[in-house]
């Protein structure tokens, strides 16, 4: 029987013609995400893209669904994918796009720019004073996925010592100075110029960043976040940056999103916040990435080869 | 007789004591740049920092001028120094702070950070849409001392394609893929995805960025200037900007600076203006930088041996 393949991607022509060019002899259903009905979803047997949790419904006919993102939450929650199913996220699609993004960041408020944009508004041609170089620092990347190596390189790239800090052990990479468990997280913050933090969201990283682990941190520290929001609460940061526990943030995602329009966050001038844009498709390499992961899935899966990026429901990582 | 040794630099204990070992039997004055004496100018025979050009009057006593910047234009007009003083310049001092700034503000641009800290300051979670990776970038480095390569060896480790731009042919360094002399900068243009200018002051230099080389730049060009501004007329980067003839960007330096008040520069979205502020002493090693090129020069005086950065009064540069 013909599997019914639907496509949440905004895929182009040269999108298509790989796609089916790897689902040879399946039916193909394109639709936007928030324009795909329920009966398409439920009548799919593999979904390529990012349907809405709440309507996958633990469907029957789902044998497989490859998600367009690295993040899983929304789809390890029991009763949203039949037991059945089978998941894979776009790990290693995003690391050039987030990364950079981290980078960026990084860069902006540790040379001030974030000051110097907000004096441009005002029309005043003040000085900020001192600055630092990444390659006098330590930076500490929180959480050693394909991002945070990507990231990695990137600040070693410019002379800074990194901590690679990761749930298990293993070999360190070449882009990582010193690699550190995630248990012994409190023993890297009091060292670390930069806490870049690059997690997904699962029980172990909720809240991970308290009141006591930004009083460790130092008071000329940059803490970046680039992973969930929720890592860090919106009370906290506040805290952390409104009594000046930590020199600046800048965060790509928060803990409620879109953050309020009375979140107090936004007023804070050491505080960069983007709107969890770091990923998605902003950077247009990264749709290429996740398509070549789909099409390469796609022929895996109906030759009943072994797929890239399966996840385990437990950790919420790819195996 | 002893030679007379005045020390405009901020210069700490250890930064005296290292000037003070090379110079042995000199006698040393320090003195804050802003309130020194005419006295106290026209009595030494040695400078080591910025004085004002103005009090300088072809002062028959001073032998050797050390300055602490890079740009040389305000000493060598006819009337500030006698024929007889040597100048010399801190070429080499400042690479990193204003490489890693004119880094830091193309990533800015590139990544859209100035425009979402907007949206910040108005509390609107909202998307700007696609960005671009230097890795997928042409970057035309224009000016190839050692803060135009400092800056190249940057955007070259994130994989960017570097063509340097300079007076005179010499050896490709590794952080450039291809070398193109000034006079065929009109070559280039079209191609670079940033173009970083890194100029001097010269007769040269002065307004090379016309309309028409704006015109002949990408739409989605990134312009950063890092040199001095009036390599580019305010009404000239207004229109390139107003016009969208290049899609953003990065000055650190502006025509007339302080930027007047009522400039409609200040205004732009797509214009980032940090106040001159790249170099200086914001990024703490570069003192440390320049006191060691003035002790080292001020050895090299008093035992009549070579200094380095001799600057040639007719091109301004170190030669």
């Amino acid at each position: 029987m013909k599997k019914n393949v639907l496509v949440l991607l905004p895929a182009e022509a040269r999108h298509r013609e790989k796609l089916e060019a790897a689902g040879a002899g399946c039916c193909f259903v394109y639709s936007d995400a928030d324009a795909v009905t329920e009966e398409q979803i439920q009548a799919a047997n593999i979904i390529l893209g990012q349907p809405n949790a709440a309507m996958l419904q633990a469907s029957e006919n789902l044998e497989w669904l490859q998600l367009a993102s690295a993040g899983t939450d929304a789809y390890i929650v029991p009763g949203v994918l039949n037991q059945r199913t089978v998941l894979t996220n776009a790990t290693g699609a995003y690391s050039k796009a987030v990364a950079e993004h981290a980078f960026a960041l990084t860069l902006m408020l540790t040379k001030k720019l974030h000051l110097y944009r907000d004096e441009q508004r005002i029309k005043r041609w003040s000085d900020h004073g001192t600055v630092s170089s990444l390659s006098d620092s330590t930076v500490a990347v929180v959480g050693l996925g394909d991002i945070g190596r990507a990231y990695a390189h990137l600040v070693k790239a410019m002379g800074a010592y990194v901590i690679g800090v990761k749930r298990r052990g293993g070999n360190c990479p070449d882009c990582v100075d010193e690699l550190v468990m995630t248990r012994d997280l409190d023993s890297v913050l009091p060292r670390a110029d930069v806490v870049m933090s690059i997690l997904p969201n699962t029980a172990e990283t909720r809240y991970l960043y308290t009141d006591a682990r930004f009083d460790l941190m130092k008071d000329s520290a940059v803490f970046i976040n680039c992973g969930r929001g929720n890592a860090v609460s919106a009370e906290v940061l506040y805290r952390a940056l409104s009594e000046h526990k930590i020199a600046a943030a800048g965060v790509d995602v928060t803990e409620e999103e879109p953050l309020p329009a009375d979140s107090p966050l936004w007023e804070l001038e050491n505080l960069v916040i983007t709107p969890h844009i770091s990923g998605g498709f902003h950077l247009p390499e990264t749709l290429e990435r996740i398509v070549d992961i789909a099409a390469g899935n796609l022929a895996a899966f109906l030759a009943s080869g072994e797929l890239r990026n399966v996840v385990d429901f437990t950790t919420g990582y790819a195996k």
